[in-house]
C-alpha cells in the first residue's frame, strides 16, 4: 500500500531558528557583515535578522546567553486550521509545552520539544516581509534587493539536530508533524546514525544526526544557502579574508549530494554555507539508506569527515 | 480567507512530454548527442529517451510525424485514488477523452485536453528506472550516472503551451487540476498575457503564453535544466559548436528568474535550457502580476525578448 | 622569416587609466561601492582607486571635469632603460609631448598622444601597493585583501578606443611601443575596423574600434575583470539592484572569447565587466582576421552588438 | 639594480609531454574519453594526443613502458636563433645531451637533462594544429571545436617535478633556460622546499617539490586545465561516476592560489585538473617565500595536502 493515502500536509516550512549567543555583538557582525544578512529588528536581547530571498520577515533570531545553543526552531502550517490539528496531536504526544502569544512577526504559536529536547514551535500567522526603501528589490518577484556584502546568503535552507537517539526523534518528527524521510544512515548495530527529513519537495530540511558523547538537545548546525558551487568557494575566501574558523572546507556530500562548507559563528555555533541537494517530486519515494560500510568511503569525492563533525555541537561540552 | 483551506494535492508533478517530430533521426541525434540524454526505449515510430536525473523510466517520447508538435503531455498523480478523482473532475469539465491502458513506462491513464486543445494526461502507476550496469550511478541517490556528453541536461523542467486565450486555459489547469498559480501578465486589456502554473514547489512546471497568431493548441517550448548558470554557458557553447540554431542566447528572465536559453531542435521545436528560478513554500502565497508597461522593460538585465518568441510555435504557422 | 626576430620587449603592460568625470562623488561612488573598489589617494580634483588584484598602488584615476572622457591612459616598461629607449622612439615619430615628473604612486613618466589624440605616458618606477592593516590580505601571494562589496572587482583588464583610424593607431602601437597584433576586423572597403593589442601573454590590453561618427581621441570604455563567468552575472545583478545602466547584458564576444557586459558609470564612460580570453604564448602567432560578413553573424552564440556600441563614446558627441 | 636588465628571454613555454605508462590502452581510453582529449596520431607504441586548446598539434605523448615516469618534456623556444642560444648555454652547463631530428609534429630538439635527471627538450619548429572536418571550431580564433566529452580539458597547464634538491634543479632553470622564480617554499633548514617557475605571464609552469623519498628523477604529476571552477567540481563528478581514484578532492592551493584536484591515471601518473591562479606582469617581481611554520596551516582554507603528496611519484618507488 502506497504510504500516500495517509500522508500529514499540515506543516508547510521551516520558518526561523534561534540561536543563543554568549557574544551577540560579535554574532550580529558575523551575520551583518561576513554572512550579509539584514537586521530588522531587536528586541531585549534578541536581534532578528534576515536572508534577502527569506519571504517572512525574519528566519534569525540572535539572543544572548551565556551559553551558546539552539534557542528554539519554527515550523510554519499550512493553515490555522491545520496549526490547531498539530497541536492536538503532539499534546497527545506527551511532548507538547504550550501555546505562546508569538513573537516579532508571527501570530500565536504551539510550543513543544522533540524527544531529545529540542525546543520547537507551530505557527501558521505571519508577517511577510515588506522592504524598507533602500532594500526594495529590483525585481518585483524578490521579496529583498540582495546586500551584495561579503556572502551574501539567500536563504534559510536547513537546521541539523545532534540526537542521544536518532530513531525516536526522526519518528516522532514523521508521525507528529509530518515529515518525510529522505536519506538515513543505518548503523550496524541497527539503528539510524542519521536521519534526513523533508515537508516540501527539498530533499531535506531538518536532519538528525547521532552525538557520539551521548548528550541531548544539541545543535549541530544550521545552513544558509547561496546561488551556485561558485558563491560556496567565494563564501570560503570571504570567510578565509575575514579569519573565520573554516571548520570543514568546501566539498560534496555524498547523501544529499550537497556542495557545502562549515564554519562557527563567533558565538560557537557552526554554520554551513551550502548548495544544491535535489527535490523529491515522487510522492513513493523510497528512503535511501547508507550503511556504515558505505559511509566509510568518505564524502562524494573521497575526503573525510571532519572528527569533530561526531562531537563538536551547541552547547558544546566535547 | 486563506485559499489554501480546500485546495486540491491530486497530481505530484510534470512527468513526460510526447514531441512530434519529421525529422525522427536528426531528433533522437540531437536528444542524444547534443542534450547528452539516454535513449531507453524503441516502440513503432516512437522512441523514448530520458535526462540522467529524471527518476521515472523516461520523460520525452519523440515520435514520427508529418509535422512537428506537442503529442501529448503527462502529470503523475499523488495515488490510485487521486486519479480516479482527478479523472471524475476533468470528466464533468467536458474535456475528458477517456481512459488508456498506459504505453511504456507507465500505467492506465486518463486523457483530456485543455480549453486550447493541448492533449494532456494524467497517472499514477510508475516504471521507476532502473539503470543497466554501465549507467549506475556512483551515489545511491540518483536515479543514474550522469553522461558528461554535451550539454547533459539533468531533468525535465517545465513546459510553456502557446494558447489563444491564457486565461480559460490557466483556469483550466488550477479549478480541474489543482495547479497553482506563481505569476502572470495581465495585458492592458484586462486579459492574461502569460500564466505560469506550479504543482510543486518548484514555481513554475506549466507555463501558458499567448499565440500572438491566434491558433489554437501549439507547443512553445519544453525545458531541460542544468546545474548552474555556468553550465547554461556551456551549453551555448556546445550548441555553438554543434551547428544548431540558438535563437535566445542566455540571459536572465524577469519573470521567475530563470537563467536560459532557447534553440530549435531538428524537428523544429523550442528547447530551453535553464537553471534556477526560485521555490514557493509559503502557503498563501500572493502570484506576482506584471503589467504590459513592466514588460516592455524587457528582461531582467534590459535585453529584449527575440521576437519570434510570441509568433513561433510547433505545429509551426508563423 | 619569423616576426620575433627583432621584437620590441620594451613595455610591459597596461597601469593605470585616467577617466574624466563630470560627477566625481557619483563617480567615486559607484567605483567605491558598486564596483568595490578602494580609494588610496585624493589629490586636488582627483581621486586614485584600485581593484584589489592590482600590483600597483592604484589603476584609475577619476579627475573631476567639465566632460566626461578619457585623461590619459599609462604604461609601465621592462626598466629604466627601456622607458628611455620608447620615449626616443616616440619623439622620433613626432608624437611625443614631453617628460613629466610623475605622478602619485609612480615616477617620472614621458607623455605622449597616438595619431587620433588619445593621451597615453610610460613610466617605470612605481609604487607596489601596501595595504593597510584592515586590507592586508590572508594569502602573502596576493596584494589586498578582497573587499566583498558589490561586484568586488579584481584588475584593471583592457582598454578600447574609439579612433577614426584604426590602421593608423594600431600601426603606432605596433611600431612605436612594440604591441602586438592579436586580432582584427577588416572592413570591406580593406580598412581595420577594430585591431586587439597586446604586450602580455593576454590576447588583448589595448583595443581600437572604428568611431563611425568619425570623432578624433574619444573613449570607449575601460574594462575590470571578474573571476568566473558566474561572477559576470552576478555582477549584472548588482548593476540592476543599484540602478545602473546596463547598455549590454551578458553575452560571449566571438572576438577574444571574452565574456562580458556593459553599463554607464555616473559620468558617462562605458565600463565592461569581463572574464575570460585567451593566451597567446606562440611567438608566432597569426593575428586572427575577421571580415564583415563575419561580423554580421553577431557575437559568438547570435546577439546583436547593441547599435551604440558603434557611436557612443566620451566625451560623448553622438 | 632591476634584475630585469639581462633576462634571458628564450624559452617561450611548455611544450608537451611524454608520459610512460604501463598499460597503455586504459590509459588512452582515459586521456580520451574521461579527460576528453583528441588522439592525433600514433607511431610504433607511442600515442599522441591534444586538449582544444592547445595550438601545436600535441601535448601529450604516451609511450608503452614496463613502469610508468616521465619520457620528457618539451619547451618551445622564440625562434630558431634562440634554440642554439640555449642549446650552447646548457651543452657548458654540462647537462646537454644532444640535438635530434624531432618527432611527430616539431623540429629539431636539443635535449637534456636537470641536475636530478630529469629528461627534457628545446624545440622551434612546430606544427599548428589543423583540424579535420568534424573538429573545426565555430570561431576562428580557437584551434579545435570542444570536444564536449567528459572533463573535456582545455589546456596542457604545467608540470610539476619531484627533485632530491629542488634548489639546485631551479637555479638550473633560471640560469640556464631563464626561467623566473615565482614562489618558493623555504624550509627551515635554509633550503627550497618548492620552487615555482614560469617563461610567460602564468605564474608558473614548471614547478619543483622535495621528493621526500630521496629519489631523483620523478614526475610528481601533470596539470591540465578547465575555464573555471566549476568545471573543476564537474570534473570530479565524472572521476567518480567513472570509477578513477581522487587522491585530493578539489580545494584551493595557498601558494598559486590555483583551484585543483588530483587522481591517478590507469599507468600510475598523477593528473591535475586546474583552474584559476595568477599573472604577472611586474616586470620586478619579488618572489613570495613561504616557511614551514606557514605551510603547516595547510592548504588556503585550512584543509591538508594529503600525504601520499610527499611521497607519491613515478616512477612509483614509496
Amino acid at each position: 500500500m502506497s504510504s500516500y493515502e495517509e500522508p500529514i500536509l499540515d506543516v508547510a516550512h521551516l520558518g526561523h531558528i534561534e540561536l543563543l549567543t554568549p557574544k551577540i555583538e560579535e554574532s550580529v557582525d558575523f551575520f551583518k557583515n561576513v554572512m550579509g544578512m539584514e537586521v530588522v529588528h531587536q528586541k531585549k536581547q534578541s536581534m532578528y535578522l534576515r536572508a534577502c530571498r527569506d519571504y517572512e520577515s525574519y528566519s534569525l533570531k540572535l539572543t544572548e546567553s551565556k551559553e551558546p545553543g539552539l534557542g528554539h526552531m519554527a515550523m510554519r502550517t499550512y493553515s490555522s486550521k491545520t496549526l490547531e490539528r498539530r497541536a492536538l496531536a503532539i499534546e497527545e504526544s506527551g511532548f507538547g509545552i504550550g501555546w505562546s502569544d508569538g513573537d516579532f512577526g508571527h501570530g500565536k504559536s504551539y510550543q513543544f520539544t522533540d524527544p531529545d529536547g529540542h525546543t520547537m514551535e507551530l505557527y501558521y500567522e505571519t508577517e511577510k516581509y515588506n522592504p524598507p526603501p533602500h532594500l526594495v528589490p529590483a525585481l518585483k518577484n524578490q521579496p529583498q534587493k540582495c546586500t551584495s556584502r561579503g556572502v551574501c546568503v539567500k536563504q534559510l535552507d536547513h537546521i541539523n539536530l545532534f540526537a542521544s537517539d536518532v530513531d525516536q526523534n526522526s519518528q516522532f518528527m514523521r508521525k507528529t508533524l509530518g515529515c518525510k524521510l529522505s536519506e538515513q544512515i543505518i548503523l550496524d548495530i541497527g539503528k539510524q546514525g542519521g536521519a534526513w527529513l523533508h515537508l516540501t519537495n527539498k530533499a531535506y530540511e531538518i536532519a538528525y544526526t547521532l552525538d557520539s558523547t551521548g548528550a541531548k538537545g544539541r545543535l549541530h548546525h544550521i545552513t544558509y544557502n547561496v546561488d551556485s558551487r561558485e558563491a560556496v568557494l567565494q563564501a570560503a575566501d570571504v570567510f578565509l579574508e575575514n579569519g573565520v574558523f573554516i571548520e570543514f572546507p568546501p566539498s560534496k556530500h555524498a547523501i544529499q549530494q550537497t556542495y557545502a562548507m562549515y564554519v562557527y559563528e563567533p558565538g560557537g555555533t557552526r554554520i554551513e554555507i551550502c548548495h544544491g541537494g535535489y527535490s523529491i517530486t515522487a510522492p513513493d519515494w523510497e528512503p535511501i539508506t547508507w550503511t556504515e560500510a558505505e559511509r566509510a568511503k568518505g564524502q562524494a569525492w573521497g575526503n573525510k569527515t571532519v572528527p569533530t563533525f561526531h562531537t563538536y555541537g551547541t552547547p558544546n561540552i566535547i
